[in-house]
């Protein structure tokens, strides 16, 4: 599988000093997550019939989609014991990694927890904010190709930390094949029920709940374009994470360093799929022929070399700039899931990007550790959402509620301050509200 | 228009304890809210016009939906000596009421204020998240009725104390009417662009940016079908914040306090439009009874008597329960906008409630107070999404971060579990990425 075999990708390079530079980036970053109508279409399908039947539909589904025969609800739940099986399974050194990753992860996440706090003014009047887990969250997990262990550490543990009461995770088990990782990662996180379902089916009956699975109040996890469409529609009715992109990586170099390693965290991004997206900004014109050539060497010793060539000759770039200012000016403007720092004096440039996912500040700190296991989520905003949205974490599964205890002395004087802004939205009814408490009993 | 008129509202009275009481409930809470054709075909209309030309699009719907001639965006931009004069213009009353609201809201927000935090390892691995504000946010502001000088504030300080840079206002002025008290609401908060735009369009030039209106990171607002479609549609490009439904309040009575004011808090949910949501749970029917008689009598005096008996006759209802055990129980599965715990002892039921978007303490504690200045916020969870989510805050308006700073020490020995997981997921460019960093240069 691994020998070396001629692939080429063709990294396009860019200057950033050209007069349609911006315009070619745009062009670079432009990505339209747009669902088919043949996906609508089912996802309705789908969705109402899951809500109208349950567990029926869920049974019937699964026999459709995953070619798993089920006699009933009972045959796709997955007893505790058979997590721990699979758990046992492990090779010591998969499951000693599993729970370095997911103490790691823990000890990051556990400093997000949120605490409720309030406070007393002078008449008495205590206002607060408490702060509560969710209930249940459901866990998407998928099957196939793309069921990535340190996805259910990355979704499952900000829940636990958060206090969340009960974690159902629904995997897909198509022709009844398990993914023994998966598995374990689900025993080490403690998840609380894993159905084997999957698919628009899997999150209807999280969403609306069925005979046998339990309404959640809020699903995670990354999914193929029916989960996405069908998570986008319940949303509303339960909570959602992200409808997450391509995944992205945009390295910053100096020109210090091994470009063996700057072409390898390129590939590593790259092999995800052929739609992601792996960007060098470089001020050193030799690097960036340097990293060239470590591409074209290292390329052919990948085994998902297919993959890679793909999404760096159509998604890619080698771009020279003209500064390491500039470069985080155009940082800015991408907005990054993940950026690497791959810089001499990395952590000065931290405070001059606005906008990433996450920051990997110099040489030895490579995505691939912010994967598995340095701590923080690897759950990032995607397609330049960084602008506005955050990795995931622990506040994804806690909510807050407002307190209002008002005294009677500052139920009084506010109560003529409400009347005042009411009257003039025309809402008497707010006004006599607030007026009667400044009469008084 | 107030002198009284008989009106009656056949609020139903339901009991707890029958077989069928849940089913009842459930029918009641009942409420979907979807999008007709008509306004999908115009919003996606609409939303390629301005992303396609900009401002002339802009200009043109404003001319055909709000009857306002522009001969260009200068035309549809306020001045900050516009916002000055329209404060300068208001009643004393008036202006100090909102400076009292604004200064109150300020302070308990100033309380939600997320930092950035680190911590260091001990092989000097360095983790943390950094917390930023958003760039540019737009804040939409309905026109005509629904136009809420509350409204500004409630979005507008959240914003300028999470420290976004520019803050723009769009509000719709139909054939040219300004709402003095919003665009004063607007001068107090610090509202850095104002423009007299709405629909559709306005959602549409703040979420792509035109020649002259900045594209924004987030859209925060209330607006209606149309406005709650375009956000939708746009979010990924732009956050949003949530697709508010109905406003509803539940009040929790013991049968303490005054049948009126509890008629009259009533009412102030109800008055706000036909589909406003209205619920009483009692432990004693004879309140119930005379909360019955306090709306029968106060109802008349009501300048929005038709909309109030609408409300309380389709959606709302007087509950009775056996105990405030039980009422908390209903209250955990309705997950109300609002709740008021108009009880004789209320501190002590704070803990009993899990879901609700803001409590009301004690019967000096009323939502209308919430509304305008006790301090937290009004834009709070609607249809039951307290069950999941938050009160529009600071942390709308604030990004996370991580940062991942690893020292030599710390890549060398996590790269091999990195290596580990990565194999196991089949992805051998992480793995190659991590064991570089283990091998050293």
């Amino acid at each position: 599988m691994s020998e070396p075999v001629q692939v080429c990708a063709e990294v396009r390079r860019l200057d950033a000093r050209e007069p349609e530079f911006l315009n070619t980036l745009e062009a670079l970053l432009a990505f339209e997550d747009t669902a088919d109508a043949r996906i609508n279409q089912a996802v309705t399908e789908i969705l109402a019939a899951v809500r109208n039947t349950g567990d029926p539909a869920v049974i019937e589904y699964t026999r459709r989609f995953d070619h798993v025969e089920a006699h009933g609800m009972v045959d796709l739940e997955l007893p505790a014991s058979a997590l721990k099986a699979a758990l046992d399974s492990l090779s010591v050194e998969q499951r000693e990694a599993l729970r370095i990753a997911a103490d790691r992860v823990r000890q990051y996440h556990e400093r997000q927890l949120a605490q409720s706090w309030e406070y007393t003014e002078a008449d008495g009047t205590r206002l607060g904010q408490k702060v509560t887990p969710l209930d249940r969250v459901g866990l998407y997990v998928p099957g196939g190709r793309a069921s990535y262990p340190s996805s259910v550490l990355m979704n499952a543990i900000p829940a636990k930390v958060a206090g969340v009461g009960e974690l159902i995770m629904v995997v897909p088990t198509p022709r009844g094949e398990r993914n023994p990782l998966v598995l374990a990662a689900a025993a080490i996180t403690g998840v609380d029920r894993v159905f084997t379902i999957g698919g628009a089916q899997a999150v209807a009956a999280l969403a609306y709940g069925t005979q046998t699975i339990p309404q959640v109040d809020k699903i995670v996890g990354p999914g193929n374009a029916f989960v996405a469409e069908a998570k986008r529609r319940v949303f509303g009715t339960v909570g959602i994470d992200m409808v997450a992109g391509p995944s992205e990586v945009l390295i910053i170099s100096d020109g210090s360093g091994n470009p063996d390693w700057v072409a390898m965290d390129l590939f590593a991004q790259a092999e995800h799929d052929e739609l992601a997206q792996s960007i060098l900004l470089c001020t050193d014109a030799d690097f960036i022929d340097a990293v060239a050539a470590s591409i074209d060497r290292l390329l052919p010793t990948m085994p998902r070399r297919e993959t890679i060539a793909t999404s760096l000759t159509n998604r890619g770039a080698l771009i020279h700039v003209d500064s390491l200012e500039q470069a985080c000016a155009i940082a800015n403007r991408i907005a990054p899931e993940h950026l690497e720092l791959s810089l001499e004096n990395a952590a000065q440039w931290i405070d001059h990007i606005r906008h990433a996912g996450a920051i990997f500040v110099g040489h030895w700190s490579v995505e691939a550790l912010g994967d598995y296991c340095a701590g923080p989520n690897h759950v990032l905003p995607t397609m330049r959402s960084a602008r506005f949205s955050s990795p995931l974490g622990v506040y994804d599964f806690q909510k807050r509620t407002s307190i209002i205890e008002m005294s009677e002395a500052g139920a009084r004087s506010l109560g003529k301050v409400a009347s005042v802004l009411a009257h003039g939205e025309g809402l008497q009814a707010h006004a006599r509200s607030a007026e009667m408490r400044v009469e008084g009993h």
